[in-house]
């Protein structure tokens, strides 16, 4: 009701571009990317994530991709030739990403490097993390699908990182699948591993949680919080960062430059476009599984059977994860 | 993630069609809303509040509502001419409904009466549900707006309300305004002040937070949790009944036959009528303000002009409450 309490510490990461991506193959006008720039500029937004750095050559069948799925240093400088208050991100994935493409950051306009793995690829992570980290850039390890993980692994993988140089750790709920009480168990048992890391959070809206779920890791101390324009992300979307402005206790925050990006683009683009609460996507979040077959479903004649869509994913004979 | 714990005390009251007719003017067939007890008595769910006990003698302007707004006890004998497990509810608004209409409960297919007030109007409400009781009837006593009523005023209804045999008091969130931190606040007063009643809370998702917000009255031990299907409600509409069917620990609750209703009806209902998360409904939300203006910005030529909205509802001289 009130502005939040608790909550200044916190710095938004917008990921329109980057995880919207995922929904229109990162099909994104160059104007649209810069009046979303200027938006959160001019809104405070502290990142904005503006794609991926992976390498098309480390990644099959992604030919006819918008450019934002495949940042390259020159063509950015055209889409921002003036840098504001508003850094810019970059995702990697471990194993499609050449190291080679990434220039050292005094001469790139990234600000932020963010490496993306599974639990299992902790050590890979840190290593290109490390790499980015001594090329100049801020670093984070976003560790992926941790309702998927067992508790020992984490724990292993968190010592891991502890001793490396990496600035900041995600904790990534890619099946929206997790609530607030797991959000709590999550951001102290990364707390209580990794003393001197910054902490960040990255949720999907599965079951309508993203945007709590952020709430309770930002009022327990979490930084950096991640979120999209209008939610606009991979199947059921993001934390909508306009919730974010509207709700976070920081007087440099101003939700009005983002509505209005949302008028001039995103209500048309989700006429067009589809991401957001839709029952296949609440069953995976509820069965916590990765949100692939929901996104078959939604792809196929099929789209509005979902009790046929649940009784696939509850037969065991049927479906296997 | 998993099932959640704590919740097991939990009954769900589904309001699809008394909140949802606020938003089609109660236009629900008799064909839909017999499919829908059904699916709900087949998902366990333990109440459905089938419409307004209101009399159409005490309200104007309403001469075209469906039957839903005006129950009458010989038209709800043919709609479930077979009563099975689920319990049926209507809502009265103190000043709207004339008792003489209000059968005794033996003579009735309803079971429980919802008594809605402002707290101002705690007194009225006592007498109304205090006459329900006493014909027999389950009651409750719903306290709406309660993000715009002083502490010591609202203290006062509640020790009227102690003193009284109503048996639910419900927390009502109608702005769709508060957060986790708020509903813990209040659910701990009302728990202070309330000793011998048990809680309800009904919520709307104007900030997404319908659910959450729900979850959290759940594990504080709130028994009644108001719920409706795809959310189905005035304005962002309400907490969904499927993420509770999905979420609540408890063995009788099925997810699937509630799918089943989403997809024969509310794909379709949701098309033709407006309801859920929207840019106007967030800010009022936000602000902490009735949603009669967004819906009124909605029903205009002006409804996706939403910078221009806001400028009005943050503008003192053009607004004012």
């Amino acid at each position: 009701m009130a502005a939040h309490r608790k909550t200044d510490h916190c710095q938004i990461v917008d990921c329109t571009i980057r995880d919207g991506g995922l929904v229109n193959n990162w099909d994104f006008s160059v104007e649209f990317v810069q009046d979303l720039y200027n938006s959160l500029n001019e809104a405070g937004v502290e990142y904005m994530e503006i794609g991926y750095k992976n390498s098309p050559k480390l990644l099959k069948g992604a030919e006819n991709a918008g450019p934002w799925r495949f940042l390259d240093d020159d063509f950015l400088r055209k889409v921002i030739p003036e840098k504001k208050n508003t850094k810019l991100s970059a995702l990697v994935d471990v194993g499609r990403v050449d190291e080679n493409d990434v220039l050292p950051r005094s001469e790139s306009l990234l600000d932020l490097i963010r490496v993306a793995c599974y639990a299992r690829d902790t050590a890979k992570a840190i290593e290109l993390a490390t790499l980015f980290h001594n090329r100049g850039y801020e670093t984070t390890i976003n560790i992926m699908a941790l309702s998927n993980v067992m508790d020992n692994e984490l724990t292993e993988s968190l010592a891991m990182i502890a001793d490396s140089p990496i600035d900041v750790v995600y904790i990534v709920d890619s099946y929206g699948s997790l609530d607030p009480d797991d959000f709590r168990y999550l951001v102290e048992k990364f707390r209580r591993n990794l003393k001197t890391k910054r902490l960040g959070v990255h949720t999907h809206n599965n079951m309508q949680l993203a945007f709590a779920n952020t709430l309770v890791a930002a009022e327990m101390g979490v930084e950096l919080l991640d979120a999209s324009v209008y939610g606009m992300g991979r199947a059921a979307g993001n934390c909508p960062t306009e919730l974010l402005l509207a709700k976070l206790n920081n007087p440099q925050y101003s939700l009005r430059p983002v509505l209005g990006m949302i008028e001039r683009h995103m209500v048309k683009l989700r006429e067009k476009e589809e991401w957001g609460y839709l029952i296949p996507y609440m069953v995976t979040g509820a069965l916590d599984e990765h949100p692939r077959s929901a996104m078959a479903c939604r792809a196929s004649a099929e789209r509005d059977e979902y009790v046929n869509f649940y009784d696939k994913m509850t037969t065991p004979e049927v479906y296997s994860k």
